[in-house]
């Protein structure tokens, strides 16, 4: 651990962002047609590393179908716009039409209508029907209120996510807050869950009996987390401790939970780099909000940005570059690196001479300025 | 202490400003209605751990009242035009529109005038009518003629504030220069005294006696006494390096000296970082300037900008962004950080699990670059 | 080894860029004059330790003999435009005149037009009557096909060149992918190989027999490879490293086998810095793509840029300074540090005292931010 | 020494450049009118710690009185316009008023004129005759030919200024080169002689015999000097390197030898930091080129940017910004920080505490991104 002292009376570990780290390869290289990119989480097998993320301009059910037949998965944000209204194309169109300074404003009214819990069944059964992996986000306030209709749409992969999650969260004046440690364990479907960003977080979260954890905090490149809170851990070094934590846990119970890689990546190298420092697949929302048949229509937000007091990220316009086909697997007419995120990998996994996943985790990296 | 060699016949500590820190989450969250951000000092506790800086963009005795009634307290510079003038309002709009190239001459002008001692009895008055705390600020090298209208004027919170203050000034020439060591136990009111920005001059500081002193020297974003004078701690060392000092005059004397991060924090988290880092409390002036309700107009100003010889510092325009209220407590309609700081450090706390400011001080940090 | 932990559960080496070192002047100084940039490989000795990069845009027949008679050596692109076309000088300015969105799919039609054996041959008999060393480039995943046409031609000096080549090419469902291993020792030139960028893949390459290993991967200012792919080492970093794998390979086999830094350099400082770092020439390619009298009429772009899928680098438009003479020997009319290449590598080696580039390797650096 | 390898054949020292140091306040304050800035070498004293730098721009024989009136000392380029011409009036505004694409070639032409040495008499007897300390500036080459000028000149303080200066210059083929080891010694006036800017330079130029050593090679932020030619060291470790240089040979020999920062300051920051790092004086070009009544209208431009094949610097366009008195000693109307040097050095080491240049060398510092 690189501790430093901050000053006589205080001292910080030195973190790393993915900027700041490099792939050295190794000295064996090989063809990018012999690379195998897959992943398996539970049951379930993925050809492609990715899961979109559960933001409204990213993922409707179109999309997450579309997502798990190029072998990735989608989740649907189960307290979003398709789990609140019918119908929201036209809102999804005002959104994305709506002047700078009215969007905030708009954001909060859209987003007041409640969720419908048949509508969360609703959703789920559009995406098994296309004979995808269903995979939904809720955030760990309202999880407990969802359950009934997430296990009633029969889901297949429950995303618990918020800006932070822990393992224990306190609260005074409700008399039974939720509590991961037993919720987790008591749902009968995979959960992955977070953000997280230190060693410790990530090692009670795996106790939960998560499969998955959601490793990031403030990473993600439109998020406001880290200058408005000043809370986060560079991206790099907080995938690294998760992989500590994770190592520990496997050593304690045997089990082997996923780290998700979550914000903060806009290219394949930069997946490539999230899967040395010890991620087993990455969470990407911005990156996939350029497609021209994403429903943002060349935006993205959170959930946190029609926050009534204090929000965090907002609209974000980002245009459009291409199909999400085009984006997740190619091709890419020029080299700017947001087209073919899976090309990239698999031709850098190629070039440092690495076969499959677990053999990329264990490559060289420098740290660079 | 990080020492390192910046030549064969030299060494120096490495210093990290607040913009190269960031807090980990801890393995705990909170709500943030749990989180409590009161500050006691002295007799006085306060809401928010805030102190309004005595600049006249900033704080008059209309705002002064208006900060007390938030829940934080605002320094009245009892050398500005308040205690020059008995009705400034005219002068602060010339301020304001000055064209550039003349406003440091009309600043010089303007700040000729003389204070007046009984206009400093009249202005506290004001503000303990309102009931709320009044505190007022002074230079060292005025502090001793003003200390008798100080005194009458019954204030409750003295300042003494210079760029840098030490408790050993050396004076060639006069015969009894401010003794600081002696001074502050004389006054029957509680002090506070800075800048500073060492673990040596904090000590030195802490042992006149004050309740608490102000760390910060060239810290701010409109200060120039880092580029101009090459002079000054990146602030979050400049904390930590007091927080030592803290420890080590508590445990000589059994008493706890506050420590008021003053200058280079804009947003919520740069507050929440200052405290991390060890500060009791905030002193913000450039945050407040742009409010509608500041005096200054969207505009800020230093006593040092009226230097006739080597201004530091100077008039700067900031704009109006909300009331002092959205600014203080929000709410905030977007994600820009400079609405709504308390409630950003509100939500700071409850993301990495901190009920009071004492447990945030105990927050992990990482340094990044 | 300056290991840092980025995380808990993984660890890295600090890399440091060209950029981030400089030249400390030794002790003596010397005359400009007395300066020898001489550089000797297998049987050939070049005046300067400069070879031109096998760009379509920086070296043609023509060019390659300008850069002999100036004591340097250009690499032609053996599947290049040169030995696809006949005569392929329309191509090059419709290269350089199509618009920039058109630009990727003109390269992409103009190099499928197939590589065409006997055109080697006549290419190099071109550069060899004008009696200067001839020097020629092909892909790894080509070599083999172009080797009796390449020893017909009585080729010079080989270099075998890829974004990252490694002695070990692993390949499934090819019979008989290239050994580099054995490949080398068999031809009967001499062979320069890469790029590589650590320790092992350098001391790998130089196993295989060959006379020198280009070092750089990523490092060129017009690659896509590090932001795309993630991949690659700091350009001094990577040339110590492969100083030390000289070193070993020297120790145990009693060869020395010459580092070529390939990439990253656009000043004589530059190339002096890498000479220090161990390099005994270097390789530029978009340096001289800014000569008046260069193919690419001020573009130079790689071969990766017409990459079907997922391309890397594309059509760079650097402009035009001055001729080819200019920029490699000058004289410079001013002092923006592109034009005399090697007056500005002389003059600080004269500054700092070294006579020869052996003497130069020794000098001292210093790392600065 | 912070040693660090570059890569695993190379190591180098980390080296730190004034803007990454700032000055520590000490535990006392001064008044600044308290602080003594007073400097003395061999016979001489000087009220103010500030060479002017021997360049056409700044002095002439009309500003080296007015400096020395001041209380500083400029250097007159006894190779420069005051001795290549009677007047040199109307080429300066030639020069001043040149187009940037022809000035470079204007240069060439108009230093191409031979010195006079019987002009270096002239003009060293009209800067005498006003009763200031005369110091004139030559380069190393020269400085034989023009020895007896400048000793029948009377001249009081030489200066041997280089971009390289070392104790030992190799020249082949010429017979008998400067051997500064006996020259300096030789000469009845005391020498400046630099720049260099490492331990063993600095202490081989001290032991010529020099009254003072220039440090500094590449830092002045209008060289181009670290650029092109790659080579240079940052100049707050150049300056403690050579501190240590200074205590050794004054161990060696109680000789206590000056150490004169050249380059790379603007501010009286800038200049206050050298002077923690070790120097005794700093000497300024750019800075004072910003004078009303300095000799370039605006510019500056060194020997070097008339190099007929490898410029380094050219003409720099500054503006104007007051006169050389505010430059010097103020009054500044404004806070930019490049009016009133003195004041803000004496300002600075009020505000940190030291009376005196010696104190202030033992100020702390801290090391900053």
């Amino acid at each position: 651990m690189s501790e430093v002292d901050i000053g006589m009376g205080k001292a910080g570990r030195r973190a790393y962002s993915l900027d700041e780290v490099a792939i050295v390869p190794s000295r064996r290289t090989r063809d990018p047609e012999d690379v195998d990119l897959a992943w398996e989480i539970d049951a379930f097998r993925f050809e492609l590393p990715v899961i979109a993320s559960g933001m409204d301009g990213v993922v409707s059910p179109t999309t997450a179908i579309a997502f798990g037949q190029l072998g990735a998965v989608a989740a649907l944000n189960l307290e979003g716009l398709w789990t609140r209204y019918e119908d929201p194309t036209e809102l999804l169109v005002e959104i994305a039409e709506a002047p700078d300074d009215e969007v905030s404003e708009r954001l909060r009214a859209i987003y007041r209508e409640p969720v419908k819990p048949d509508l969360i069944g609703q959703r789920v059964k559009e995406i098994r029907k296309a004979g995808v992996i269903s995979c939904g986000a809720v955030t760990p306030h309202r999880v407990e209120d969802l359950t009934d209709a997430i296990v009633a749409a029969e889901l297949d992969l429950l995303v618990i996510q918020g800006t932070v999650v822990s393992a224990e969260h306190v609260t005074k004046g409700v008399d039974d807050p939720l509590n991961l440690k037993t919720f987790v364990r008591r749902l009968d479907l995979p959960v992955l869950v977070g953000g997280c960003s230190s060693y410790q977080a990530a090692l009670h979260l795996m106790r939960t009996g998560a499969a998955g954890i959601l490793v990031g905090v403030g990473a993600g490149r439109s998020s406001s987390t880290r200058r408005v809170l000043g809370t986060g851990v560079a991206q790099a070094t907080a995938i690294a401790d998760a992989r500590a934590a994770r190592m520990r846990h496997l050593d304690e119970t045997g089990v082997y939970v996923h780290i998700i890689a979550d914000g903060g990546m806009a290219t394949g190298g930069d997946i490539a780099k999230a899967i040395v420092c010890g991620a087993d697949a990455v969470m990407l929302g911005a990156p996939f909000a350029a497609a021209v048949d994403a429903p943002g229509r060349g935006h993205h937000w959170g959930l946190a940005a029609a926050h009534p007091t204090l929000p965090r990220g907002s609209r974000v316009a980002v245009g459009t570059r291409g199909t999400l086909e085009q984006i997740l697997t190619g091709p890419a007419p020029d080299d700017r690196g947001d087209l073919n995120l899976m090309g990239a990998l698999r031709r850098a996994m190629a070039l440092c001479g690495h076969a499959t996943l677990k053999e990329l985790q264990k490559a060289d990296l420098v740290v660079t300025s």
